[in-house]
Formats: structure tokens, C-alpha cells, sequence
């Protein structure tokens, strides 16, 4: 491990969280609060200056990140980031408990949006402010942050943006990875500014339209609202959200294409295809299962769309209580939870193009299966996918299901109830936020023991890092000195 | 497709079958039973005869079996097998609808033992007898008896033993294939004979051993008691029959080690290792979960030992109603289900072989990820396991929850509660019988809609095939002639 290189990193991002909270500070002055919610915000931010300038001194004995360098720097820059983050819910008191607050801050970095809140209202604004700028700034990665705002590009900064950013291939949109990284954060900011400003003329307050916008950018789901988005009963905004967390949930590097011209070339894309198909299908199937518990067509559609949406881009926000809703809807959900949205996006789950890779090789299995001669190959937008893409989505999917297994299995020995487990997992693991039974969209994770909520704030990161970075962290010969 | 010597093959199954009725035809008269029943005994024979005469006479035109005719010729054997099979129940009225019927005549052939009675215990013995006795047919598969007793072996007899005998590999034990398919039935008949003299040895009635027997040899799980094992309330039966599913559990190939005299052999079997080891860790962390739900330490052993034993070899007798225990238990019995046992056993499941394949490949997936340059293989009893039965485990993996996910999407239009549906499905596709909540121990799968005990037929019969030959069935050019 390249450990003067990894110190040095976390130090500019502890540095970057610091910079970070002076937005919800600003908010702290802005409404007035108290002395206390100020005083937390400082005190944090001191802390992470005076530790970040320290590591940021480390001297670099070698500029070059590899693998293993990558998979640690991000691994344990959420880590801290979720550790740090925490403080200013502790020091005032909003958070009592310090897993409580871990797990809150955990879940808001990786956009997951499970909450141990059970009375959201009653938070500061300058905490709710803070609480989902976490979306905002882990969707794209505070780490592919750091590379566009950073002078001095380390070598190999591409095995941080593999290790944070989503999905079986990372392509490269320029050659150079720090201009990727800014090009990919003007996008993702601009397009929220819009978002904000669309949220704002049909009628929410400013501070609403930040606080959704931000957890649907991040495809977090984090609200100010016990109600979540049902609070402002809108058809405007649920429709405006809806489809802005589909956006949010598209490749960005399909909005590059569009910036430089070439938008046709996004109708090439199977995964958009796919992705809109799923959308469409599910949302139809829902509604035929759940029209009995409607008496207007326009709001079932609208609520179903809305749900759809909100739980393929893995955010999680609920305008209806899916948790009512019979076991086929459910089944239909729980499958999207599973696929999640596109990959290259700021959604979780296993991401589409695995999915349509999985769906592809199962197909061919049985093709092979009738006739072993013949080898077919799998082929993606009319060409054919290399061997090894193939290879690791399999790989990701064993793996997928023997992590999913084994927190299912670590965490059973404290819930009782098999639905509330398996969807409590599946929630976390793919960053969605609400599951089902006990944890579905009116529940919160509250009632969970610490030892629950640990192990569910360690599925959210490791199904934001697709499980490679963290499981990494533990391998033995991670640490050995290059 | 071969379609004559398909035919013809199928033809020689239904006579087969029509041999096989004439012990519950024996049973009915040594019981002096209704005319009724021997009517029902006899009438199914004779129609069994005709068919199987007429078929046998197909002309064949060429005698060789390519992989398609062996998929063929498999999975429509299992189909009449099943529909003819469940005549009797219907004829004699001791199962009065037709779907339950061919629900409990697959259920039996499957080794799957999830029954559709309500009252088991009001069936006349011939009945009983026949339906247990499915199980001991269905354990070794019938394909492998025919090769064993029916001259004239046709070329490529193997593909057949492929598609019949689950696992991931099938070892031929000696260069014929009839003559391995004779040794196969041999072992398993001398095994049943032995296990049906212990139990009678140790105070079982006859029948009762018998039926039993029958259960265990298949993994079945069929009972005539409407408390199962549980009946007998003796530490002696649980014990014997505990041990005797864990032997069915083993693959056979290592008994005819055994039988050349090469058992020390068998120690080097790292399936078998594994597979003891499982049942070890899964006995003693249950025991530890449910120890307060027991005043005696030794009840709580033999309860869970049995238990274990009965859900790993996909078996599914009961002594306890493990649907009460609490979800940790539930949780490991989960995993033991979709292990199953060994491969080129008689037990269901993905099989141990399979699992631990698949283990090594996240193991390794980690490795490769954290070393791109490295490739590790994976080897198994020290010697390296080739690249295709890797592939082919990762496939079979892959489609196998692909067809869980498409029966659990299929049937959840029907049933509305989650751990029912996942665990009907569960011991359906991995042939258990019982699993939790509704279809737990004390329950059964009386309560479904038709459609649902349709799809979950298809799941047993998919699950005791091992997918491909059911699958390719509905391959569009499986049907094309050569």
C-alpha cells in the first residue's frame, strides 16, 4: 500500500468535508438558530481542518495510486467522511446516540436515505440542510470531487474513480481523468440547479426544493417531511421528481454525449432502452395489480410512476405507502431494488447493463446447454462484450449474493421477522433507503438494535463501493508494505 | 430430435411403470382394501400397457441419443410419469382433484414430499404405499433404472444419466453406462433394504419402516403420519433415520469406492468434508438460537440434529416445528435448503459441489480484483478444476436464480405473504416439501390456488431436473427435426 499517498488523499478530503459545512453553517446563520447548532458545525470543522492539514502534510513518497491504493483511499475516505460527518448531529444533541448518527451520516453519504429519525420535523434546518447535502455530495463521489477541484493529479487517479464510481465499466470520457471528473460534476450540478429552480416555480419554498433536489440528484431520498414528497400533494411535483430521479438514474456519460453533439448516439444505448422498458413494464404491472385500491386512474398512475421511479434510481422517497400494497407489487418492487438503474449514474443496486449481461449469459447457457459445440458470445449494442466484462459481472453477482447472504445471515440473529430482514438488507445493500414491513416507507430504522444498525451502515457503504474496496480492506496481504 | 427412439424410450418407461404399480396392487390385496382401490390399482396399469406397448413398437430409426433427445426424453418421461402416476388417487377418489393429484404424484417422483392432504392419516394404505413409494423411484431416477434392467442399450445413453443424475459433473463409474447405472441401483437398493430392517428392528411396524425407508432413500419426505416423524417420539427412529438421510446425502460414486475397496479414498473427498462440516456448524448454531425453547439438552440435539439432516439432504421430515423457531434458525435452514446436499446423491438443492465452486470463485474474484495481474484457478481436492465445470457452476448459479426469481414474480400474483411464497418456492425448486410460515411442517399446500400448485409443479419438476432439460423443452429449435 502506497500509505503516505492514501494519508495525504484523506487529508484534502477531510479538508474538502470542512469546506463542505460551511454551507449548513451559513444555513445555521441564515435561520438564526442557536449557538449550540453553530458551535457544532465550528467545532467539526476545526477538527477536520486541523487533521486534514496534518495528513495533507504527509510527504508522497511515490505519486502513483494502484489497485489496492485505490480501493483503500475510498474505502476509508467514507469511512471517515461518515465519521466526521456525524459530529455536528452529536454535538448539538439532534442525535443522541452515536450509531444513531453514524448510520444517519453513513446513509446519507451513500445516498441510501434510511433514516433512525423518528421525528424528522423536529430537526434544525441547518441539520436537515446538512443531512441531505450528504446525497448531494456522495452521489457522484466526494473523491471524483476531489480529482476535478484538486490541482496535482496523482498517477492512476482512474483506480479511485473505478473503486467510486458505479457499474461494471468506468469509461473514460476525455483522456485525461481529472477534466472526466470536472465535466461529470458540471453536469451533475447544473442539472440540479435546474432542478431546484424547476421545484421553486411549481410552488415549493426554496429550502424544500434544495432538500428534495438534493436527494434526488443524489437518488438519496433523505425529505424534511414525515409525509416525505406525499407531504406537498402535487401532481406537479411528483411528476417533476419523478423523472428527475429517472435523469439522475441515466449513464452521465450519455449527457456528455449530448453536450458534445452527439445526441443521437444515446438512442444507441441498449441500457437506456432496457432502463425505460423496465420503467414501463413495472409501472403498467402495479397498476393493473393495485387499481382496485384507487378510485382516480390519473392518481394511480401518478403514484405508481412516482414509486417506480423512486425505487428503480434506488432513492427511495414515497408519496404511498408501497408497504400496503399486495405481495405481487412488492415482488415487482423488490426486483427493481435489485437492478437498480444504470451504471455510470448516482444510483445503486446491481445496475442494468449487469443485469442485461446476467440475462444474456443465462440465455446463452441454454443455448449452449442444447448445443455445446456451439459457443455463443454475448453481444451489447451489436457488438460483442469482452470476455472479461462478461467474467467480472458474473463474478459481481456471486459475490453480490454472498454479501447479501452473509448480512441477511448476520443479521437475523437480531430480527425477527423474515420480510422486515430480507428488506432491510435489500434496502441498504442497494442504497434505496425504505424496505418493506417494519422498514417500509411510514417505518424508519429506528427500532433496530445498535448491533442491526451497525451491520446495516456497513451494507450501505459496501453496496455504494460495489463491495470490492471494502471486502479489499480486509484482505490480509491489502496491507503488507509495497 | 430423435422423436422414434424418444417414443420408443417413453414406451418402455410407461411399461415400467405399470411394473412398478403392481406393489401398491399387492399392498391393496394383502389389506383386503376396497375393490375401489384395486379397480384404480388396475385400471392404471392396464391403461399404462397399452400406451407403453404401443410406443415401445415405434420403429427406430437411429440409435443414437444427442443431448436435445436426452433432455427430451427426460423430461417428458418425468411429465407422464407424474400424469399417469397420479391415476390411481384420482380413480379410487382418495384425491379428488386433478391438479392435486398430479401436485402430489410429481411431488412424489420430485423426492420433493410437499403434500396437498389435509388428512394424511385417512388414505388407504395401498395409496400411502404408492405414494411413498414415488420417492424411491423418483431418488435414483427412472431413466437410470431402465438403462440398468432394459437390454439394448442405445449410443449416448450418457446424455441421459446427465440430464437425470443431479450435479455438476456425472462421473461414470465404469466405462458401460448400464453397467455403472446397475451398481447405482444396486447400492441404493441394498441401502434401503438394511434401513428397512433397522427400523423394523427398533420397533417400527413393518409398513412404517417401509414407507420410511422410501422417504429417506428418495429425500423425499413423504410420511404416513400426520406428525411425520414426530409420531414415533423415539430418539432411536430419529437417530437412524437422521443418519440415513445424511447418507442418501452423500454421492454415490464414493459407496462403490467403498465397494472396490478403495474407502480410504472417500476421506479425500472435499465435498463430503464440507458437506459434514456444514451439518456440524448449522446443528450447533441453531441448538445454541432455540437451547431456551428446551428443558433437555438431549432433546434439543436430537431435534435439531434431525432437523438439520432432514433440510440438507432437501428430505423434509419433521420432529419439530421449526416454523416457530425464531428467524436465525429459519435463516440457516434457508441457506441448508438451497445448499442441498451431494452431488450425485439423491438429494435436491444446488448441491455442495456447486456451492463450494462457487465460494472459491468469490474468493478468487476478490484476489483477482485486488491483483488484476494475477489469475488463480481454483482447485479442488488439490488438483485444478477445469475452466468449463467452473463456467458451467457459474452458470447454472445464474440460471437457477433467474428461474427462482421468474416462479417466485409467477406466483406471487396468487399468494400475499412474503415468507410464504419465498419458502413454497424454496422447498419446491430445491424438492424439500415443507418450509415456513403457511407450507411450514404443520402445514401443507392444501390451501393454494390451482394455478398456484401448477406453477409449483413445474418448480419441482424444474428443480429435480436440474433446469436445462426442462428449460430446453420450450427452446424453440429443440423441436426441429434432424
Amino acid at each position: 500500500m502506497n500509505t503516505s499517498l492514501i494519508k495525504n488523499t484523506i487529508g484534502k478530503i477531510l479538508i474538502l468535508e470542512a469546506g463542505f459545512l460551511l454551507l449548513p453553517l451559513a444555513v445555521a446563520i441564515y435561520y438564526r438558530e442557536s449557538f449550540n447548532n453553530l458551535f457544532s458545525f465550528l467545532i467539526t470543522i476545526a477538527i477536520l481542518l486541523v487533521l486534514g492539514i496534518y495528513l495533507s502534510k504527509t510527504d508522497i513518497e511515490n505519486m502513483k495510486f494502484g489497485i489496492k491504493d485505490g480501493f483503500g483511499v475510498v474505502t476509508l475516505s467514507w469511512l471517515s467522511l461518515s465519521f466526521f460527518g456525524s459530529l455536528p448531529f452529536l454535538i448539538s444533541g439532534e442525535i443522541k446516540s452515536f450509531v444513531d448518527a453514524i448510520f444517519e451520516t453513513a446513509s446519507g453519504f451513500t445516498t441510501t436515505g434510511a433514516s433512525i429519525l423518528v421525528d424528522v420535523e423536529a430537526m434544525s434546518q441547518s441539520m436537515l440542510f446538512w443531512r441531505s447535502f450528504t446525497h448531494f455530495i456522495g452521489g457522484m463521489g466526494i473523491l471524483v470531487f476531489a480529482l476535478a477541484v484538486l490541482p496535482k493529479t496523482a498517477k492512476g487517479s482512474v483506480n479511485i474513480m473505478k473503486a467510486e464510481v458505479p457499474g461494471p465499466t468506468f469509461g473514460k470520457l476525455v483522456s485525461k481523468i481529472d477534466i472526466t471528473a470536472k465535466i461529470l460534476y458540471k453536469i451533475y450540478v447544473s442539472m440540479t440547479v435546474v432542478l431546484i429552480l424547476i421545484l421553486i416555480l411549481i410552488g415549493m419554498k426554496p429550502f424544500d426544493a434544495m432538500i428534495h433536489a438534493f436527494g434526488a440528484a443524489g437518488t438519496g431520498g433523505f425529505s424534511n417531511k414525515a409525509l416525505s414528497v406525499g407531504y406537498f400533494d402535487s401532481a406537479a411535483v411528483d411528476y417533476v421528481l419523478g423523472i428527475a430521479m429517472l435523469l439522475y438514474g441515466i449513464n452521465f456519460n450519455l449527457y456528455y454525449l449530448i453536450l458534445i453533439g452527439r445526441a443521437k448516439d444515446i438512442f444507441r444505448s441498449e441500457e437506456l432502452k432496457v432502463y425505460f422498458t423496465i420503467v414501463l413494464f413495472a409501472t403498467a404491472l402495479i397498476c393493473i395489480d393495485i387499481s382496485h385500491l384507487y378510485h382516480s386512474f390519473a392518481n394511480l398512475v401518478r403514484d405508481v410512476f412516482f414509486t417506480v421511479a423512486s425505487i428503480i434510481t434506488t432513492t427511495g422517497y414515497a408519496t404511498a405507502d408501497f408497504a400496503r400494497w399486495p405481495l405481487f407489487s412488492h415482488f415487482v418492487l423488490l426486483m427493481l431494488m435489485f437492478f437498480g438503474a444504470c451504471a455510470g449514474s448516482t444510483a445503486g443496486g446491481l445496475k442494468i447493463s449487469r443485469v442485461i449481461i446476467l440475462f444474456k449469459s443465462g440465455i446463452n447457457a441454454i443455448k449452449e446447454a442444447i448445443n455445446p459445440r456451439r459457443v455463443v458470445s454475448i453481444s451489447h449494442e451489436e457488438a460483442p462484450v469482452p470476455r472479461e466484462i462478461v467474467k467480472s459481472a458474473h463474478m459481481y453477482f456471486i459475490l453480490y449474493v454472498g454479501i447479501f447472504i452473509s448480512i441477511l445471515f448476520i443479521i437475523s440473529i437480531r430480527i425477527d421477522d423474515f420480510t422486515t430482514a430480507f428488506s432491510a438488507v435489500a434496502a441498504t445493500l442497494n442504497n434505496i433507503g425504505p424496505g418493506l414491513a417494519a422498514v417500509g416507507p411510514t417505518g424508519n430504522y429506528a427500532g433496530f438494535s445498535p448491533y442491526a444498525k451497525v451491520v446495516l451502515t456497513f451494507a450501505m457503504i459496501t453496496g455504494r463501493l460495489e463491495i470490492f474496496p471494502v471486502i479489499a480492506l480486509f484482505a490480509p496481504n491489502t496491507w503488507r508494505k509495497r
